[in-house]
């Protein structure tokens, strides 16, 4: 099956490069993945941009750290394909794992949290995907790693690895350009980085974010406007394993 | 002028791909720079290191978070083109910047360290290099960011847009895809990725390295072997301003 | 000269508090200082707040990371004495430093905040307070350390012991009991402990507070309610030196 | 029963203020446990250090961060009546939790590592505890919270307020001066301080420690020299819960 999973989708810009160019491209998908915690202005996941995300070819949105900024993501989680990070503490609204089949195979797709320089204290998240590794039935298997720290990605990466077919990366908003396989075969890339406004500080908007480093003082973040980036990442997977790893990037037109 | 920089050389592995694919690189620029922070055995520059790093044709070595890891340094800084992050506290040993000159033309070259997710607490970034470009005389300028968060890495892009040339970020170890220009012309990529052992934990042998995240202790750190990638950018200067930059990498053959 | 130095003031309990219990002691004192950066519901300063610590006694009002939580502190800032943390960046609004007035001797007052796991990067607490102290003129220097880390406070307090008279920290919302003089007299003690509701998490509702714990979610943060404490410590200032140093607290009676 | 804890015990000053003062205490106590973690020269417990604590009156001793600084630790852990953090991931040498039994009856001593500011990520403390205190049989339960934020003490104190008798505090070296009781009858005290060097940072050499402030660059530590205090806290445990918790501070004699 091909997988298209798209990174962090960012405030109107992104929701508008999701629907221009997303809907091109689903054809040649099975599956569509996309990280929409930052879909409402920058900050969760409304019911309008949930909405927006389905009709331009989603069929799982994944969430992060900012997966609570929205209340209506609560009633989102109960009813439609949305998960958010898997390693929260027991008795969290909603799932952080999902099977999605397509040509009668079946994908599971969980997110974790990192742990390294996150504000959040999450679970660990090698021994609980290691749990859930062994009591799902999947064919494939993809690991979404909401994070900052690279070390940690590929630590989870090498630990899985030949366990799970691939590891995405998610959250730093910036592509990295290390796509490719570890030992035994898992694909992995630390970043697929964002789907949002070129011209902006990881999506907000320049001068309020400027001014939050500049005088270390709490600023009213905004998210920018202006042409939109679209970043995502492909993945084949056939015979039991990954076998193609390709990540995209497409620039809205002037 | 065309300048090449080489992002954090790891260790033995990243040592061989510095000698094996440097010195045919080393013909099409007219100066090159290497982040050498991680070449004696993961932990800081060695006169070894260091020598070798110049043998295959740097003309610059600049260091990081490990600068300090290995004795020699002091004495490298002294009297050698090494420079240590710019933003270290008054009295700190040797240069944290450096005019490298070439066709008659002077490149400044800067590095500071983040503060966002570092344990060092650095000066200013944004005023420390400010007061610099201030003061020095220079065609060009490059500014090295050596640090973990790519919103600093962008917001310090975006404060210095149109008064550097180019801004390189160092330190994650992984190679991002997002090299391109802002508004007003600075060249701008987050990570120039790592020159060191392709499988690995940003270097680190897998085995000690993911002990300390499954156990939590502390672990004795090992630099892995095996094949090397090497990463670099490189960056066209003309007509005072950057014109090009392009990432690039290359696997140490089988 | 005789000095009490009030403790973070927290919400209605931490203000009520000081309204009845302040006024008592005011006699015993030359000069007040209160440190009121949760005095407006636990958040920030307001014009309210503000003017009723000045009723209860407050000579000078300090504040910390939660400065500017409540926009009303930048016009006190602007016209009143009331001091931020003095190691922001140039161009903060407001001072940082405060000079009383008490038996024809100067007391100079600065608070800055302290850099280890503080989610602010404020400059060199080491170096500009050593720069402030020689340009200042004075008979007396207390020097409030709004901070989380032990080690850098008795660093602090180490750094200028025989230069400040006193040190006091601030910000844990937890009594220490360590008050003391150190080596060349300087007299210190790490945190002064909270003025605000006992039963409660460093001053907020105990039901949300622990929510955050345990949800690792953003909870809605509450002011606690409920009996109060009073906490604050007493400085002699004479001959020179601090020759006193007593820490004192007081409970509201059921 | 009468218990007393006494704090982190640092290097050769921590070790002479236990041998010259606990003997005196032992006879007044049915119980002695000693924080040992800094015991060897600051980091780690060793054989001998070991042995020191226990001559010295010590049935129990608990660990912390520096749990693993000395390799003899692993010994210990597994034949001694020594203890480090509860919650490490599964596989960790040794136990969290200890059953001392006086008097017929049985005290559960647990420590827990926070989670806030530490740079270990270990497991959720709330739901680890919660789940021993279900398994585990006794009459008394002691929990030791080994970590350096107020707020995370006392969420965990009031979350186990009235099923645990008493919660104490240690790692910030500072005895604090809130010792009393939460709505449910648990005793608490954020920190009980060290047993350690008076003059110093935190039971560290001033110079050295200081350095590391000044410069931002590592540097080797050593435990200072000269006049101890003994940092404690007496728990009375009668009738099925904590009905006195007392502090106590004695200074090494010139
Ligand atoms: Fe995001
Ligand atoms: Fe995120
Ligand atoms: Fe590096
Ligand atoms: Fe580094
Ligand atoms: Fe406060
Ligand atoms: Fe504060
Ligand atoms: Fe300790
Ligand atoms: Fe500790």
């Amino acid at each position: 099956m091909r997988v298209l999973f798209v990174g962090d989708v960012f405030g109107e810009a992104g929701l508008r490069a999701a629907a221009m160019h997303l809907p091109d491209l689903r054809p040649n998908y099975d599956l569509v993945i996309v990280n929409g915690e930052n879909s409402h202005k920058g900050k969760g996941l409304s019911k309008a941009t949930y909405r927006k995300l389905r009709e331009a070819g989603a069929d799982l949105i994944t969430l992060g750290n900012h997966a609570w900024d929205h209340p209506e993501v609560l009633e989102l989680l109960e009813s439609e394909p949305v998960i958010r990070a898997f390693n929260y503490p027991p008795g969290t609204p909603g799932k952080g794992h999902w099977i999605l089949e397509a040509q009668g195979e079946r994908l599971l797709v969980v997110q974790v949290m990192g742990q390294v320089y996150m504000v959040e204290n999450l679970y660990d998240p090698f021994r609980t995907v290691d749990a859930l590794l062994a009591e799902e039935t999947f064919d494939y298997a993809l690991l979404e790693v909401h994070g900052e720290a690279t070390s940690e990605k590929y630590a989870l990466g090498h630990y899985f690895d030949g366990r799970i077919s691939a590891l995405l990366g998610t959250h730093t908003h910036v592509q990295t350009a290390d796509a490719g396989f570890l030992a035994k075969g898992t694909a992995i890339q630390c970043d697929v980085g964002m789907t949002g406004p070129i011209h902006s500080i990881i999506g907000g908007e320049i001068g309020s974010f400027l001014g939050r480093f500049l005088t270390q003082r709490p600023t009213r973040f905004k998210a920018a406007e202006g042409r939109a980036m679209f970043c995502a990442t492909e993945l084949v997977l056939e015979g039991g394993r990954c076998t193609a790893i390709r990540p995209m990037r497409w620039d809205e037109p002037d």
